[in-house]
């Protein structure tokens, strides 16, 4: 067991998810358990509060507000969109230093795990003892190592309620629905739309990934064969669709007009132009009249009052287990989940941090269909226990047809 | 009491809403319980399947389905766009009477109950006896002589959770966010986001209805007030704004480009050109780098596992209470909700249909802020109520700040 004196510091990075806070409230209260803690602080605004030295006291906060705080979502401690290098790590390991802080968690996705890669090893080179864990959290499912992340869930539930009521909605009024899903280079967000199918004819009839290549011929002819078979198309399509070259498909449609961000990344949420140009490619390639497209945006990651049991309590022990693994085993690196059995257990392992660090998760081919406009029976067995319980159900009416009296 | 004997037909039309199938199931079971009505139909898509004769037959549905239709989003029923005229009503007439239809029940908007005036005077004038009742639903909640209509509530919840969400959400990660929600001519809907506000910079900090001319240069000098006030800003807009000389803003911005549907109306939902227009602006007026807009869609109406309770009664009551007027006082018109007490009852009334068909409400002024970008405080008492219990709540920590060490 470690016997490391001094405090503890918690910090959220990346985008926010609907149970990110868990972890943090996880940490604090767990941390409170052992006497070599000192207190436990928050970074406001992740890796740039540590820089600036901006932190909280979580030690002085109640127990019922940490807990009404992990039941709220998005990131309490406030997040960051800045990706730390050698320098800027070399800083917040100083005021880390001036602080005492002997116990680093970082709670986020990819890239704040290799926060934490790099942070630990400065801390080794200056021979300062300082445990450093990255706890998972990524809507996007897409860490290495892990079954599924904290966050997917929530996200995954609202993805799935969201195409639940597209499903009733464009029954009743029938056309082509488009749903664009967030996910960059992974399709496990809006592979999750097709959770909500019940009935035969329900949808999404087609989900396009960025896992396989986008080929425009072949979604007009994919759309035209759903929509004379059921009369309506619904479509789940990921933000980042590239084609056979590895262009994204929004890049390609809009020749050249796209926006970029200061690291040269793409636009690719918080605009509807994927939805606009590919309703506009159906119209046209199709001649069809009704077709309308909805991106999920932001709502997806922060809607309050859809999260997934399952996930919101995973999150809480991924911040437990953090704690536990620094202070019990006295070791660094990345908290994972696995699941031994498929419906449904995890386990909770600590894996050295470059095997998450920096890296990206895909779909395994299992879970997507041969023509690559589908997800599996795999896909669903899989996703099925992250949403939770009570998943809302729709039901339809059962009345017979009346006899045609004029019409006969 | 009517002893008119004979069957029930009920329908719905327009867009769907969390809470129409409540109203047929309110008609249904309310109508079994009168001796005169041999059956219960229900007309699959509107309008339109009485058009083609096709009808279910409700009596032959179990209670429990129903209730389970009954909690289900969007039209059980199936719905239509179809906008009958006076021969289109009288194809309709001429199969009511080959299946005895007695009561008509039209669950729908304004557009529905202007259908409901015409049959009804079609059938005095063949001297036909027919009880027809228009049951409101809209969730742009602009049917005249409602204090609320049947739909609203619900889709005000979706709002507001949404815009709790992006409250969180946008104050982690600062930038511009800007929400656009539908409604053509009323903006009751869009109001509902400043529900969600419960902390002192919680947004949205501006709100654009269509009540309002929209001016894009007051428009980016409140964007820039609000975003160097809060150092983050939050925007809710009508899809439905219109500048001083009623031209739609999509148009306007668009430059000509936009579409238009069969009855040559605007195309506003089902396409994010609005958000990602005002988004362009601001970045290029204010130089700002972080905008990002969703387009709520389709979710408002039909996202399932977002409904309000009280909603939900009311929607069944108006059914119920349409067949009561009907069988108990013989007569025709539209069943409209008024609310004596504001914190809170209702009760229903049968008004003239000419009172509702075909007109629009509009927000009434002591419901919009002087500057026109922002709701008042009664309009906040109006909406409270509508959003039914157990509102999702966001917390935030309140820690105290640690002293600084190194940047004293």
């Amino acid at each position: 067991m470690s016997r490391l004196e001094g405090k503890v510091l918690v910090a959220q990075g990346g985008g926010p998810t609907h149970v990110i806070n868990q972890s943090v409230v996880g940490v604090a209260l767990e941390a409170r358990k052992f006497t070599q803690v000192t207190a436990v602080y928050g970074a406001v605004h992740g890796v740039r509060g540590i820089i600036d030295e901006n932190f909280v006291d979580l030690t002085r906060e109640t127990t019922h507000n940490l807990e009404q705080v992990a039941g709220t979502p998005s990131s309490g401690l406030l997040s960051t969109r800045d990706k730390p290098d050698e320098e800027y790590c070399a800083r917040m390991f100083k005021v880390m230093q001036a602080h005492d802080i002997r116990y680093f968690f970082y709670v986020g996705g990819n890239d704040s795990s290799d926060t934490v890669r790099i942070v630990n090893e400065q801390a080794r080179a200056a021979d300062y003892e300082l445990r450093a864990i990255h706890i998972p959290k990524t809507i996007d499912n897409d860490l290495m190592e892990n079954d599924h992340c904290p966050g997917f869930g929530s996200a995954a539930r609202f993805v799935a309620q969201a195409f639940t009521g597209v499903n009733l909605d464009n029954r009743a009024l029938k056309g082509v629905y488009i749903g664009v899903v967030m996910g960059r280079h992974a399709g496990f967000l809006t592979a999750a739309s097709s959770l909500a199918r019940k009935y035969v004819d329900d949808g999404p009839h087609l989900v396009y990934v960025p896992e396989r290549a986008f080929d425009t011929d072949k979604f007009l002819a994919d759309v035209d064969r759903a929509y004379t078979q059921y009369g309506f198309c619904n479509i789940a399509v990921s933000e980042g669709i590239s084609d056979a070259h590895g262009i994204p498909m929004i890049s390609k449609l809009m020749g050249g007009d796209e926006e970029r961000d200061d690291h040269g990344n793409l636009q690719l949420s918080g605009t509807g132009a994927l939805g606009d140009l590919l309703s506009q490619t159906i119209k046209k390639g199709l001649g069809l009249k009704r077709v309308r497209a909805d991106t999920f945006g932001y709502l997806q990651r922060a809607f309050i009052g859809c999260s997934s049991d399952r996930d919101a309590k995973e999150a809480r022990e991924v911040g437990e287990k953090a704690v536990q693994f620094a202070m019990w085993d006295n070791v660094d690196g990345s908290v994972v989940i696995r699941r031994p059995v498929l419906n449904y257990s995890v386990d909770y392992e600590l894996v050295p941090i470059d095997m998450v660090a920096g890296k990206t998760r895909h779909m395994p081919d299992h879970f997507i269909n041969e023509a690559g406009n589908g997800v599996t029976e795999d896909f669903l067995n899989y996703g099925r226990p992250l949403l939770g319980s009570d998943f809302p159900e729709a039901h339809r009416l059962r009345a017979p047809s009346v006899p045609k009296i004029l019409h006969v």
